[in-house]
């Protein structure tokens, strides 16, 4: 399968460089790394951002004359400056400069990025600027970026200036510049002495000449701070030097030109002067370290910085450890699939590799909505986990366990806001601040009315299911059952109770309701006109809440007796309200229309809405509710959906699984009703969210309707091609990117990991039908799963496990460690 | 069986309060607590000490001219002080008033320590102080104390005081105090709004009055600091009430007497003055909450503090809740032995659980050699999870992987130091920091000299074969496969790749020799006048390599084919690496003498030391080496051990398995050399290591020899009745205590755990014949063995887990959930 492995731009477009700056965003898991073409420029478009996972902050602004609580995901200080100019000119950029070429490339296996331009200054001078950077996959700590310069008709010299720049502010969210965007104070800066600065790994480095001091001949400085609120302490320590062209002599290395260093205020500043001929290049390698005092294992973190990039290779060294740490990484998360659809999809896998990569298995971080590519969102954690570790859980599950552990950590602070609400169990938050409280914003802006509406979005609840969900799967996909029997059945048991604690029993309908939620379908907030907030019996919160009830009483029961004896007596836990769970778990009400699931109570009877007519006179409705609200109107009143809200629920559950759910529930769910259901809502959708395309190409590939392709099509677009119109350059959607990686793995091999055996069933797309991907599954590593041409091959490499189970058409099969197995699939 | 769960203490008597003190440490993995009965009075005896895990600071200090780098055990800020005194007088306390009774009680059970004291004095006025504390074993940020308060034969006013005091050192090692004790900095204290300050879980509470304030009426005050190098930033929060006496009306509850607080610059101080009336208690009730930039989940540790500290039920419910958490630990590490032995493993037990809770499995922390029970050895990590994990590992595995994590994250530290040896792989530090750097002192004091020596310690690299071992007992208790092929490969692997380029083939004698190295005897750190520091062929040091490379080349086969290569990849690995560790495993040179194991090569010709000489002269002669130094001599010159060094190879593999390994090396160790072995060291030992008495107790044990008990006394008398005259006042000897209880675990039981399953083969002492334990071992939890009039019982509770096999006298059972087994043993 012939595979593009790049992504690239070319020309220099200003207007979209926003949008490839979050596509072209590199990182590690524990950090990543944004910055336009521009930054040598002191122009306009200036959005470099580094952002280390974990690190926020917490502010509180006044909008609109209400106090507004939140956590910002904090902009580092800036490792990226690295400027040149001939001695007395302006910068060379494309603001003073003329563009005479531009070009950006994102290379995906290599995990760098590169970025060619020829410039032509003032005086009539032609330089090309050839820069590749990376942050590093092998190292978390490290990063580098290395500048060749070449004139192009003229000799002379040239300045080149490597800073850290302190003075930086959070800016990439136009309607969050009204809040504080300072997030980091005690700034210090230092020059360090080369002598024993660079001694390698032995030397602490630590001999700082301090803050405002300037020295001669060093080649790293550092810079010190700390978030305002949050006290995190951050320490960058750089190192640039200008390696010799090839034709000097080797010997001549030593004599490279020495740097004239300045620690100033908010930035330090190293200066070098290099004599430069005619088509000569000369390098500039800078590399950074970074540490905070959230890092294990280290004393201070400057030092710690200090001596990470003393000890740190040249740029060679770091490249060559970072393609093959990326390497290993491809292999462990390999998804293969030819095409257009293959290049996005590698676009996707790389950048849900570098935001929740194996460094983050050593993190307490969750799953950042926007990856650690922008602000948007501020960083909070809310559901995208749903999307995101179905994937992750069969190929690093260590990271997946990680991100259930920050849950974890998390439980107290949920069952803390299960209490202030007057329910048991834990209630986690819709958005998660770094401590686990609820964080969403009281207050959100339509910009469209000026109006600010109160937010009731911390009414979707469903996270809880979410959570319980990836505990179930984590286990399946891995067998880590000691997981499940500790930290899992904690989590999974207080979000049951939870649930049954929010049901109440109502004598009219025979049933147990959850009243007053919302589901994921973010439109509906209220019954239209209610002062009371939020919906009664949202099939999507009941559903699921039923299945979470019933896998906490299937792990009640399987237990080991003392485990379970001291888990039920630390809950308070006994029979009666075990009793109660199940009752609940069989009786939550799942309301009907029509013939087909209700969104919640009284959906069916919402006013339809003029799609046509609003579509005609506004072109894009994804954002609905904003329309209607700044016509004086709601959402509220109508059968019309920001997303997949019911049919989420056939992308949770394999068909025979939803089926049975419904049974459990006392209904009926036969296929026809659930086509009714996907035609009723798919043709009240407005696709809001990034996440529809996906649900819903999820669903029509399974029902093999041909649309299906469309739908699939739109969730890989969604960054890509920005379908959002902009929010993508305020950070990348890494449940869509998971998600359609997840489409492939599971949706089109209907691969269900279970406790003995893996369940399989492809329904190939069209379009889609031949691709490849490995699995890590128990402790097996890397099963290859191939479709091609009709067949399906799975393939155990050699270990001294068990041979894997295989289930396929209702047949098992066994696959012994070191050999394969070749099917024929069933024509569809 | 009858069981004794309390230790008790009666009397006043200064000279005995450290040791009491040490043994009287309240923890639970986050932080422990140790405070003098006299930390109410202003007098001489006044050790308060309050450790979290992880709080280190690095301190260096010049000592005979020399430069000295360490790591400190910080002493946090005291949270103790809670004091009483008629208005005007001085402080009740033994100071300066009549002691007329004085008890103090630790309650193993609760996890409470209780010091009741009457006092009268100087006007003549009789006064109970009653006292009981806990430091939480189900929040680990929080501890209580409660004071109630008798005045006898007297009514008026008394004045109580409480308060959180920064002005603290670390004074508690004598011959450390020459070094910088104050490790604090930045304090700040401030007196927060009783009205906000305690409006529960959601407040934030953080209305702070400011430093150097006063405040009327209110409950809270706080003090925040950071340590001085490592910059960890800890906040504590402070709750004190009076509860108004039982007599008094129910809804006079909210007229309790208010306090009087005032933030000064080190402390913090709250006064109440309360009415009391003879005969009737009044109580006074503290509660702290303590928070460090090191937590996970947390914003701002101050916040932290004061949120937790509001949120806290009183001490009643505090201590409810605290002792449901010690009921549940002692259930998940049940070792049940009757009498006086009991009475004391008990003991030893109380601290390994308190040091190392299920709380550690979350923090970022070694095994600790003194526990946190005192600052000698200052915090640091040497080789005693050696003695830890086996026995943690069947009850609470996770925090042995979390202890095992602790090491990985240092990985990278150990493989800088082999490098800067000059060797490959990972060589682990003897005397771990925080960094995970080499940070044994580089020059001790010989107090009997007075000479500073050099500290050649750092030789004893078999610590990298503890943790090696750990690995694969860990993985063996707990069958987590996921981690040995993971993290336990990376380190397994480093750690066997150190020993292979560790060993030099020596043509003459054609065998591989590891040289200059130590051996855990420490009295032997060079041959006699030798300037070359270390010894060749220690034999612990080589068998326990030859077991590593064994057990990597073991591993490396069969890892899962994937993870195989990208491990070998990473680590530049191959076949010919490979080919040379099997080489060495099996031909690293083992010496002998007079037909018994050589300590060391050379080992046989060294002089014969006049025991009895040197016994009837010194009387105590377990600092042999500082008593031959005084004399001009060196205990380089004789066949004398400080501690077991080859003996240890009998404790670490049971008789079968070192035979096997002898095996392996081309050795045959029979019966009658291994006695010869045991004989010949056994007279050559003075005991100067705790953990003498375990490992010669365990093999005399197994040999069925009439003196093995009194081996096994010495190991539980160690601590108890501080055997090593004045050692555990600076601490406990946390390996001592843990060996005792896996002397009864795995020593008396022989058992086994295997990856198929449990072998078993007891060999019950005379006087500990009669027992009974429950494990945990795969995913099966509470697995029970009782040792019971010559039979054993094994009993599997219920559970969906497939049964359990045992193996006893080379037969095969199983054991299915929910039923139990008993057999007869073999009589002996």
């Amino acid at each position: 399968m012939g595979e593009e492995w790049t992504w690239r731009y070319e020309g220099w477009d200003p207007a979209a460089e926003r949008l490839r700056e979050a596509l072209c965003t590199l990182g590690n898991g524990y950090v990543a790394t944004r910055g336009a073409a521009a930054e040598a420029s002191a122009g306009p478009v200036h959005y470099p951002g580094t952002y280390a996972a974990g690190c926020y902050n917490r502010l509180t602004s006044s909008v609109a004359g209400r106090e507004v609580d939140n956590e910002d995901m904090v902009n580092l200080p800036n490792w990226l400056p690295l400027r040149a100019r001939a001695p007395g000119g302006p910068w060379l950029g494309p603001d003073d400069a003329e563009v005479l070429g531009h070009e950006q490339e994102l290379d995906l296996r290599a995990g760098t990025l590169r970025r060619r331009t020829r410039l032509r200054d003032a005086a009539g001078r032609e330089v090309e600027l050839d820069e590749t950077r990376l942050v590093h996959m092998g190292d978390p700590h490290l990063a580098a970026q290395r500048l060749r310069i070449t004139p192009y008709g003229w000799s002379g010299e040239l300045e080149v200036e490597s800073a850290l720049d302190g003075d930086v502010r959070n800016a990439g969210v136009e309607r969050y510049r009204d809040l504080n965007g300072r997030h980091l104070t005690d700034l210090r800066t230092a020059v360090h002495d080369a002598g024993t600065g660079g001694t390698g790994p032995g030397g602490t480095g630590s001999d700082s000449s301090g803050s405002g001091g300037a020295a001669h001949g060093s080649d790293t400085v550092s810079l010190t701070c700390r978030t305002t609120s949050s006290r995190i302490r951050v320490a960058m320590a750089a190192r640039t030097r200008v390696v010799p062209p090839a034709t000097v002599p080797a010997t001549a290395a030593t004599t490279a030109p020495a740097a004239e260093a300045t620690a100033g205020r908010t930035a330090v500043v190293q200066r070098f002067v290099l004599p430069v001929a005619a088509g000569r290049p000369v390098t500039v390698e800078k590399t950074v370290a970074l540490h905070t005092s959230r890092d294990a294992a280290i004393g201070d973190p400057l030092d710690a910085a200090l001596e990470r990039v003393a000890a740190a290779p040249d740029f060679a060294g770091l490249l060559a450890g970072h393609t093959a740490a990326w390497d290993r990484l491809w292999r462990r998360a390999e998804v293969r699939v030819p095409g257009g659809a293959g290049h996005v999809l590698r676009l996707h896998l790389f950048h849900v590799l570098q935001t929740l990569s194996p460094h983050t298995a050593y993190l307490d971080v969750g799953v950042p909505a926007r990856g650690l590519h922008g602000e948007a969102y501020r960083g909070h954690v809310f559901w995208d986990e749903l999307f995101v570790l179905p994937f992750l859980n069969l190929h690093l599950p260590e990271v997946s366990r990680a991100l259930l552990m920050y849950r974890h950590r998390r439980l107290g602070a949920a069952r803390r806001a299960a209490a202030a609400a007057g329910r048991k169990g834990a209630m986690y938050p819709w958005q998660s601040g770094g401590d686990g409280r609820e964080e969403t914003q009281r207050l959100h802006l339509n910009p469209r009315s000026g109006r600010w509406l109160p937010d009731r979005s911390p009414l979707q609840h469903h996270v809880g299911s979410a959570i319980a969900y990836n505990i179930w799967q984590y286990w399946l996909a891995s067998g880590d059952t000691a997981f499940l029997h500790t930290e899992g059945a904690e989590m999974l048991l207080q979000i049951a109770r939870f649930w049954a604690s929010s049901a109440d029993w109502d004598p009219d309908c025979a049933r147990y309701r959850i009243r007053g939620v919302m589901g994921p379908d973010e439109y509906h907030d209220a019954y239209p006109g209610a002062e009371r907030p939020g919906l009664d019996d949202n099939a999507y919160t009941n559903v699921t809440a039923a299945w979470v009830l019933a896998r906490a009483l299937e792990l009640a029961a399987a237990l080991p007796a003392p485990r379970r004896a001291e888990l039920f007596e630390r809950m308070a836990l006994d029979r009666a309200e075990l009793d109660r769970w199940a009752d609940v778990s069989r009786r939550l009400r799942v309301p009907f229309h029509a013939g087909v699931i209700s969104q919640f109570d009284g959906y069916g009877e919402l006013a339809e809405l003029d799609w046509a007519g609003y579509r005609a006179r506004y072109g894009d409705i994804r954002r609905l509710d904003r329309i209607l609200e700044a016509e004086g109107d709601s959402v509220n009143r109508y059968q019309a959906s920001k997303q997949a809200d019911v049919l989420m629920l056939g992308w949770l559950f394999p068909p025979a699984e939803l089926a049975a759910l419904f049974r459990q529930l006392g209904h009926r769910l036969d296929d026809a009703t659930w086509t009714a259901t996907v035609d009723h809502y798919l043709a009240r959708t407005s696709h809001g969210s990034t996440l529809s395309g996906l649900v819903h190409g999820w669903l029509l590939a399974r029902s093999r309707r041909a649309d299906a392709w469309d739908h699939v099509r739109q969730a890989l677009l969604g960054d890509v091609a920005d379908l959002q119109g902009g929010t993508t350059g305020e950070g990348i959607h890494l449940g869509a990117m998971a998600g359609t990686l997840d489409l492939v793995q599971r949706g089109l091999t209907g691969l269900q990991p279970r406790e003995d055996a893996l369940l399989l069933d492809p329904v190939p797309l069209p379009g889609l039908s031949d691709f490849r991907l490995s699995v890590r599954y128990g402790a097996h590593w890397g099963v290859g799963l191939t479709l091609f041409c009709g067949r399906l091959r799975v393939g155990v490499p050699e270990s001294d496990q068990p041979p894997l189970r295989v289930v396929l058409d209702g047949r098992t099969r066994t696959v012994a460690p070191g050999t394969d197995l070749s099917m024929r699939l069933r024509p569809h």
